[in-house]
């Protein structure tokens, strides 16, 4: 039986500051990448987000991530090598004001940020027995994310920055890490104190892109079917 | 220019109450499937968890995302036929205990919970002009994933219940719902408000699965490097 104090903290609402708190977490997040202050995560700050990303859901309860927590500066200079090569990859790929703007995003925080973090997922984790999973193999990778999702929002919640840093080539991520074959490093991130976090997404703010209106995203009952008077009705 | 009021909000730390809300609204989060109440989600309520979704980290701005408001009653049929068939697909998979177990568990609530969602994901999406994703595409998905947790945390925020059907063929799927061939429905979910949110997940609890040790997860700069005074230090 579970003790009745705890079960009524489960079972009970949320206050208004509880609720805001959630909203605030959702809509005050940042990709950051600069700002980031060397000022140290104390270890019980660390330990609440990284508890955090383990509480997410995982399909079958088959919990498949794990932490690679990362301060060794070697290991963060190889990385930082490896984004500057997948970087200047990447921005090959523009041409004339899209390749200026490009060139001035500053896209990853490896060295500056007190604390490197990979989450993976390791699809053959046999916890969870399967369940779930056996129609839609890729839930695994999709609970992982999901656990840094956890993460970045709890992260918010204390004051820590966090980037995902996304333009990395795996395989030499995975051998600078030493991660095994059947493990998949589903993000790389920079974490934080930050001096700021800026008021909209940083590429927002540049002038890379917009935010969609999200009735253009919204459909009803089948996909394509738009219904203004229903989307007028959810206020949105 | 930001306005200085709005600046404020963004810039300041979280209260404890807040800080309280977004870790309540992960540690007690649910995978519901069982206890939805009949009584309709209101529009306002509806609009928040979506506009929470909408808020997510996407990669390069690209905002992939969909969302498929399922009401109509012949469509939930159809998806519930689907989820039997891939059901009792699975369940063949499994034998004695763990079979009867299998049976016992209700993995579904398609038809009881008052709205069904199809969070989908749109690879081709323009938007965001690939920044970020020409090593890892699958951040496309990722970011869907992202929108799903987002939603998920801000339900449980409200009171609501939120289910993920992961057993499910997605070609039937994306049939029933006309959703076009490149675009993947990455989530299905019921949502509704629920009569109560268990203590634990209810994997735990049934005796499915147990929750992993986090020390177990935790690796120090590379792969495999277990260090218990680190992990202590931690207070893992």
């Amino acid at each position: 039986m579970p003790e009745p104090a705890q079960s009524e903290v489960s079972c009970s609402e949320f206050s208004k500051d509880e609720q805001r708190g959630v909203y605030r977490a959702i809509h005050e997040r940042r990709d950051v990448r600069s700002h980031f202050l060397p000022r140290p995560i104390p270890d019980a700050v660390l330990a609440r987000v990284l508890n955090a990303a383990h509480h997410a859901p995982s399909v079958g309860f088959m919990q498949p991530w794990d932490f690679i927590v990362i301060r060794d500066e070697s290991v963060r200079r190889a990385v930082q090598s490896n984004f500057e090569r997948a970087n200047a990859q990447a921005a090959a790929g523009y041409s004339d004001d899209r390749r200026a703007l490009y060139d001035s995003l500053k896209l990853a925080a490896i060295v500056e940020a007190p604390v490197n973090l990979c989450i993976t997922c390791d699809q053959q984790r046999q916890r969870g027995a399967g369940l779930g999973r056996q129609s839609i193999p890729a839930t695994a990778v999709y609970s992982t994310v999901c656990a840094v999702q956890n993460l970045w929002l709890a992260a918010r919640a204390e004051g820590l920055g966090a980037g995902w840093v996304s333009i990395l080539d795996l395989e030499q991520l995975r051998s600078t890490l030493g991660i095994p074959e059947h493990v998949i490093p589903v993000a790389y991130l920079c974490l934080g104190y930050v001096s700021e976090f800026g008021e909209r997404p940083e590429l927002e703010e540049r002038g890379w892109e917009t935010r969609e209106r999200i009735e253009n995203l919204i459909h009803f009952d089948r996909w394509g079917v738009r219904d203004r008077q229903r989307a007028a009705a959810l206020g949105l």
